[in-house]
């Protein structure tokens, strides 16, 4: 580990590649009104929700279909150009940040909810399909999409993150939940990774190649997921607790109980309070886990009563119940809207996140000393957390030109990755490497795993055009 | 596709590789009493329950620890010569055959579970536990490893083939179950390839990458797996049917009405007459269906009624319940010795097996025709199925010396593979590639998606040295 004050290894590493003018006039003619090299689009894809800034790509290509991808990446390939892909651009590492020049593929525009197959709970999309339009198409069916990492991300960017969020606990995240992909390669070759079938030994897992590995092993152009009925009751709840680790105890004996508790998320009391300013809720200001249930309405009791029990004995008080969608809505907006109302509590702010995961039973030892540094440490912060599965996120909240505000936040960061490897977990949960976790990977996975990660990235990318610069240098 | 009568395809190309005398020299001087050059060993680790005869490897290894692994591939490298992992032998496709020669690993002996986490649910073993042997050695933690391949496989081999069987419609396969792996690469190097967490985003899923490599890409050293609290209530139940139609129908409703049925196999009546002779089980000889569920008292009973509610509607009756342990493992003990009724229904054959799966609304498309082709063909043979999955079985049963019986047997799979091709679904659900299915491989993934897997291969054992000639040709 470098020196808990030591960030430089933090910061990303900019070395623009030249990107050559025959290059951008080739794009032009092929693309025509579908490139863009207008500063103004050019800034809004060379950005996500990290805190970093580095000048954007060289121009944007608005894929509108798989052979547009394709056509892009050749043309990238041929003359050895960067190539980004783009989604909504909510990624929280800087996976979109052109860090070695290049141009943006925005695939928005390939938002196509391509075949429902209802009978068998699998559904194809085009990369650009966010979670709430894919949720919105599959409803009528009696089907959802479970995977919820909070932002209205695109399933390609979920899928390029291995992204999942506040069902995981229950349903997995994008790892379990891709069938399958169609890809562009290196050399703007189209391939497919899987089919169908629910399970499968045919070669080398392709599929599970390409989730998470951002954007570096290939441009995603579709994605066949899983589906789940919709349950036939679901119920939710929020619990008060005296203190973190009531709250955090609880949900420890929830999930080694086995509950099969779809929801379970931690909200720490003054996160609370700037959600209340933010949504105007007026929820209680303490501690605090919001769950949910699903499945028969006898499970779904049966479920609730085992938490309602378990929480008593840790303390946790005024229960209470949204069994309407309404209310539901309600509750689960005002925690995806934590980051923002965080945000918003300090003008000008950004945000640096945390994502450190670790075994359930290691949680407590995680979070509390966790807790403890950042309060020493005195920078505003959010605390949130997928607890049911061991991960939870800090937000520590700082002036992104303030060297000494960052230089604090980062060095939490470092204690609290150096924390969770050291208790058999990850740095990252779910928001992915990308610039800001190079390190942290190098400490967690060893180098050697990192440079077999190297040689395959090697081999598929030789020229190294595709998302350069993330995961780990080369 | 090939033509349905040329099989030549299927066939192993034997190419053996030369094995240095030092080479064996060095292995002696370093392995003593562990490396045996003895024919009988030799053959008993050069071949597994294909139907393939090739020479045997040049030695064996029988590895105790880590360190023996990385010790013998890295003499391997160092004299460019081919290693092939080897747990129990009880792989269907070919994987253990030495068609390049060289030696056999056999990490039989590696059999510690290292370490049980029973309040975080997971488990690492050494790969030469097998599956019996770890719920053994987990039973009294109340847990449970729900993989069950029949055969009692080696953790090691169900992980390289990602194998799967009777549990997996409601657990899941080797895919879903393994967290990680300590693997010795090409060059005898030893990593890690993931945390403990439930989840993580840190870097490409070299986990998944390993997970049914079939030991080409690294011998894997150390698995840690997810447990499963042991049910509250199991209840089995078999119930005949007057058509295999009418069971597969009554199969996708179960699947598609979202019930958690955690086993769902079907028995043809003519493979229950040879369990029937070879258990004296007095099992009523129809077409069939082996179900378990799992789950609260209230919950088992309630999956129960609804499933016997659409057997009812399809015709199925004589519903009959095994609620003792002793009920329920006579029966699963017939269905997983379904294989070995077969093969001794005609003394000296050898079992062709298939192992298609499709989607679920896929299924009775699938599985009629290929019983009229088979009933046609005019060979013996047994079906079973994990049919909730869409994964199912014939066993074509032939004289291994008859060219005609083996050229009937792969024509039937040929036809059956193409016809689960065009039904979205894959070759192979869990037995993997090895020798036998690289034609329907590239049949299936396509010729850009297998050199991707070759390109991956090349760049992590440029020697290849890590059981060649599987999966693809190389």
């Amino acid at each position: 580990m470098n020196a808990p004050t030591d960030i430089t290894h933090l910061l990303p590493t900019v070395a623009q590649r030249e990107v050559p003018a025959d290059f951008i006039a080739a794009l032009q003619a092929r693309f025509g009104a579908q490139c863009s090299t207008a500063l103004a689009v050019r800034e809004q894809h060379g950005r996500d929700e990290s805190t970093f800034t580095v000048p954007p790509p060289a121009a944007v290509v608005f894929a509108q279909s798989t052979q547009d991808v394709a056509d892009a990446v050749a043309l990238c390939a041929q003359h050895k150009v960067p190539v980004i892909p783009f989604g909504v651009g909510s990624s929280l590492e800087g996976h979109l940040l052109a860090v070695q020049g290049g141009i943006s593929i925005d695939v928005g525009r390939m938002d196509k909810v391509l075949s429902i197959n209802a009978e068998d709970l699998t559904v194809t999309v085009q990369p650009g399909v966010t979670r709430k339009a894919l949720n919105e198409a599959v409803k009528s069916e009696g089907l959802f999409f479970p995977i919820d990492p909070g932002a209205d991300a695109s399933i390609g960017g979920m899928t390029a993150t291995r992204a999942s969020g506040t069902n995981a606990v229950r349903y997995g995240t994008m790892r379990e939940n891709v069938l399958a992909l169609e890809v562009v390669t290196a050399r703007g070759e189209v391939l497919r990774t899987g089919t169908r079938a629910k399970k499968s030994s045919a070669g080398y897992d392709l599929t599970r190649l390409m989730v998470g590995s951002e954007g570096t092993l290939g441009v995603i152009t579709e994605v066949t997921l899983k589906l789940y009925p919709l349950p036939e009751a679901i119920s939710a709840a929020i619990c008060s607790f005296p203190t973190i680790e009531a709250a955090v105890r609880t949900v420890i004996q929830v999930i080694q109980l086995g509950v099969p508790i779809a929801r379970c998320e931690l909200i720490d009391a003054n996160t609370v309070r700037m959600v209340n300013a933010h949504s105007k809720l007026g929820l209680r200001e303490e501690h605090m886990l919001l769950m949910e249930f699903h499945g028969s309405p006898a499970s779904v009791q049966e479920q609730a009563e085992t938490v309602q029990e378990i929480a008593s004995e840790f303390g946790g008080n005024a229960f209470e119940w949204a069994t309407t969608p309404e209310e539901r809505t309600r509750l689960w907006t005002a925690r995806h809207n934590a980051y923002f109302a965080a945000i918003q509590s300090k003008p000008g702010c950004r945000a640096v996140s945390t994502d450190t995961c670790v075994p359930i039973s290691r949680l407590a030892d995680c979070l509390l000393d966790s807790v403890a540094e950042a309060d020493a440490a005195g920078l505003p912060y959010f605390l949130v957390g997928h607890v049911g599965d061991g991960n939870f996120h800090f937000g520590y909240l700082i002036d992104p030109d303030s060297a000494e505000e960052r230089r604090i936040a980062e060095a939490l960061n470092v204690k609290l990755v150096a924390r969770a490897l050291r208790l058999e977990g990850t740095c990252t949960g779910e928001h992915g490497v990308g610039l800001h976790k190079m390190g942290f990977l190098l400490d967690e996975a060893g180098a050697g795993a990192v440079e077999m990660m190297r040689t395959i990235k090697r081999a598929l990318d030789p020229d190294n055009i595709l998302n350069p610069g993330k995961i780990f240098a080369l």
